[in-house]
């Protein structure tokens, strides 16, 4: 997916009212000469996937236009531990005062792209496609979507609006898989899939008999995946979910499912190690 | 500090915002009566430490005034694997919409109270107390912070604005410890403490001298930090920070220092194991 | 689909700021005793079908949470000419304050049920869904779209996030209908149907050819919709599109198609001839 | 009146938010090159009257601000079918993800233009101007009201707060047409007019009696219209209202009355035919 | 003027936000137990006049709906010296917190409907009303014209929107007297008076001419405004404008002009002398 | 402290909007050429001292980007009546729609600087130093607060929640002073100081004695004070406070007190008398 500037913007805001409240940086205010530039310098302290490098710069940005910077990278690139990421050049209290929130961002996203990047790099040689989930930070998934694409995952829906994911509670309210889809073709845009979480055999056979167009195979251990994947032969989109490790999803993938979500991509992913520095 | 209900509310929007988008939840809609009630329960997966309760339940109340609820928990409790931490009664559709949401808050929150109290733990029979850092979440910090309490932490500066913390390049860039020191007393609220980070002996001599009323000792090892103590003897608050870990942080007290600050409290805290079940 | 709360008050919220400006309903302010209470009855100058009942009533209820009212229909009941659709009980100058932007909006609602339904009622028999379309009223999306179901209507994607549909455009961006669909499944979320804009039976063989899941027939005549109906022979969903009328509707669903997508709905319902009379 | 950029901007940014979502244009994102520059024609599919010109382009800018334009028009201009109202260079994304909410505004305002004019020419040769009324699309008044003098029309008040106009409801709750002029004069800002409906010549002979500025002749035939304005005679202003059609506002002009409100100007007007076509 | 709900909301939610900040009242949350319910009373320490009373209480309401409040008084009443204007009931810790914000709100009203009242006495007996003026504090302009109301005056214009007050810049950018009151009538509604600001007998003969329907007599000597009322002699309503004192007010009152705007009454207000108490 | 541009363009932002309503200006709309351009002069009409130019620019550069300006003078100059401010160039209908506003805050502000330089002068030639307080004006304490240091001030804590300040009320609730303290030494961040209201020589023995790191000298007669200062010997940083005049604080200041905090700062300066002529 795209960052759009706007939603950038909107979360840089919200997040530097935060920090900055109705006083501002006090410390930078009582200490630093408003007239002098700097140069800093974002420097890694671990390997790590570089993502989110126009959020940190836009940080500063919002701050004071004047700001300019250098790089060598893009998002995507592999960055090796010591190597400097990028230089930013302005007013040196603007430097000092937009650091923890730029770098608490950037940390963030560099922390899921290399988490997802590690995942992909599990699977690769089958078909499986690492995807994300709704279990992102509230307030920073459009940013936490972003960095899972950047380290080589695909989005799933970006939340209840735009997918239709049938799960165990729907299908009960429903009164059954028939009724449940039923409803929902009925319902929903036709240009949406219907998804449905199976949790055995028997309702893989009763959402491919109604006509479900992806199957989610919900906690099964890797023989049900495999008995489920022989049995749909490839009349539906295969989704495997539940507990996915990194020990664990080289061979989940080996079953045939199309797709593989990971919940821990953006719930659990270390923030990377980063630091910025006053040249 | 305490939870200001307008803030909670501005992050749920945000959050509901987010998740639901201008489309709603589709599939509950195309699925679920809308005029069915149910009632589900909130049931720890592992042991965890109770914060944000109010939170998960007000996630609901933004959706549906009449959602009700029954607990036997209050922030702060023990709990442990497989206790009902509360239950929700309302409308099916409204407790399926907001699960996520809930739930993505809830678990970041009680993760935070917990690790907080093992750090806490790790501490106790010394004077030290654990404080956190504003490596926060952007945009969750007033839920961070308070959670952060929950466990029996001690907040740190909010942001800042409310508290003045001289670091190398504001001294740097001041032009010494005296000139920092001296700058921020003239220009600051007298209402605020004056504290100067500190990576040697010297430095620490130099920050007594000109009256810093606290010194963090910055990155410092163990036996940096005890002579660090040694040479202030009481004439100034101490905070040890950098790099503090459970195995690390007991013998960090023992220095005799008088806060500890933590940044994985927040940065690195695991979201606590919790489901949601419609019974 | 459903009509959020918080969605019908930030509507409400923007056309009373409009309409009252800083200064408030000046008229109202001078001439009507703030104590005075008032009824007041909406009736129907012409027949229609009621959408918007809740949208109507919360205007009110913004002003003032004590009106009451009292109704004998719901959305979706057909309105008679003449007939009495609700009774408003409250402070008289609230009443006379919301009723401008309170009939703005149910009028608006009204009027696309009603031509929604004159659709609908046009297909019978055949096994086509009228859909409508983005061209709405820009702010006024969720409630026009709304008032299409209210009508019997299907809706088509909510906008521009939640379905895919590759136009003429984004083939020649793409280089070709092959690339553009391949590009598409790649990186959308699996969730999501591809929909091809097909202007010729060519377009409609390679869009089927490489596995498109809906083929949008784009202003075709009914002669090439009927040859593109039995060239997909149910391998994918149809949708027919371009310039619908009532006259010529019925006849384009006897081709076949599964949806009909109709601009007009939106674009050109009139308003419901309705007025609100003080009691 | 003027368009403020501000108020513009403000639902240009509503306008996509609705469209957009959180996830954005995810066709254009799957199928367009970023870095393509294109260049797209606005057409004429029907005379028209332009208006909106600077909304439709800051709909694009707003998305982007590097795009450009070149147009022979400006706002007022007749536009006859088949001409090319503007071009547009920039990136193509960026043109494909605006066109239709810029398409929509744009459609809708000269619509209103079109039609106002049409009205204009109605009643040219008498002293009559038209004028619109407060039944415009909410959230859009500002544009619709900007369009109608584009048309030639002349702005009523633009909201309850800015003009006095006291009706039979207000009539009623004061007391009588003295008592509700009177309270009127003592509690409005000096700088208003007080207008007064009126339902017949008796109401006429009360308001003028009364120091009323303006009548309002609502809902009279031509008849009584004609004898109104005789008794009025000069000693106030007269506006017709209600139910002006194309047909009869030539006739209604020539009963002398100053002005027309005419509620189908901003209600009624069909949208404009117009497309973009990307070269 | 009526104070609207939604309006007094706002005001209070920026003032408050902006005395909590992020971080909320931090005295009060650590010395004041949260269940502790407590009594305040709102004390005069000099005569005044009650203005606010409801933006007061609602402060508090907004912080928590449970506060409760009696009261002998109603805004426009005389309060003496040493009376309780008011006593509210509530949580102790809410009673803190928002007493500052209550009562910078409440003074500062109070303020400016008691020197309102002394300019009202200071023309008792003639036909001049007071007025106010756009000199208001940025931001809290209704609060301070609903005062001016309370206090006995009348408003003027409310903004730049609705009233048209042609002063010399706009007189010399048309090109006269008679170019601005022509482009006038020909641009804005015909519900709005034209003003004419005068600053000889020979702009008020220009203007009268012109047809306007209010001269401004600005910052004309006693002998010159008595010489324009002759010479106006009933053919427009006068408003006496600039430098108005309470001294020179009335002799100004008696030269026979209808209104007599006074920048001071908003401008340089005192804030009135109240405290609270907790019992 | 200093002035974020973004706090600055929200205050500004909202003046306007207050100003200018849904319809705008409409005098200048209807009498001034929008294509003409203006130059216009801020001139002071009585002796102040500059503070806000920058807001007063900023007021007209919301508006329009094209204005331009350019002065002799910066924040902290002392300005002499009849002087020149600063000379605005740009579209004179922008000029004449700012005018008001961009004054309101100007000479609010100038006031403000202008009466804390007089107490500051007041004060020379002791250690004293003049503090404002929180009766700031609701939503613009970021400018008056400015203003105060403009003027030679120095700040107070900026709200409720970067200071702590233990009143009466405080202690009252916490059972007595040293309860108070010592609940808050435990709960607040140990960046803060502690600072305690005193009323008597007991009272300043019990929170000297609780070690609290402020006290401040509440409506305590000259006598008084000399007394706690004495008694206080250095231990303690002390404020005075409580009906601070120009007459009286001289006297306050020579009994050693460290700051003298003086409400009618921001309460009750009178607003600068400044005018804007066009050229």
């Amino acid at each position: 997916m795209n960052l759009h500037e706007k939603d950038v913007r909107e979360i840089i805001k919200r997040a530097l009212a935060e920090d900055l409240g109705p006083g501002g940086d006090i410390t930078t205010f009582a200490t630093v000469d408003p007239d002098k530039e700097g140069v800093a310098a974002v420097i890694a302290k671990e390997d790590t996937v570089l993502a989110g490098l126009e959020v940190f710069l836009e940080t500063f940005l919002y701050l004071e236009r004047s700001v300019d910077f250098s790089t060598g990278f893009a998002d995507g690139d592999v960055i090796k531990k010591g190597e400097v990421i990028a230089e930013l050049m302005g007013p040196l209290h603007i430097l000092l005062t937009g650091e923890r929130v730029a770098l608490n961002l950037l940390q963030r996203m560099c922390g899921i792209a290399a988490l997802t990047s590690q995942f992909v790099q599990a699977v690769s040689g089958t078909k499986a496609q690492i995807l994300d989930t709704r279990k992102t930070t509230p307030g920073l998934r459009v940013l936490e979507k972003y960095a899972v694409t950047v380290g080589g995952g695909k989005n799933h829906r970006f939340g209840l609006f735009d997918g239709l994911l049938i799960k165990d509670n729907h299908i009960k309210a429903a009164g059954g898989i028939k009724e449940a889809v039923e409803s929902a073709r009925s319902k929903i845009p036709h240009t949406l899939m219907v998804e449905v979480e199976c949790e055995s055999i028997s309702d893989v056979r009763e959402a491919l008999a109604n006509g479900a167009d992806i199957l989610m195979l919900d906690n099964m251990d890797i023989k049900a995946m495999k008995a489920a994947v022989k049995e749909i032969a490839g009349r539906a989109l295969i989704e495997a979910s539940g507990n996915m490790t990194l020990e664990r999803v080289g061979e989940v993938a080996k079953t045939g499912v199309d797709f593989i979500s990971v919940g821990s991509l953006t719930h659990s992913a270390k923030a990377a190690d980063l630091s910025m520095k006053i040249k």
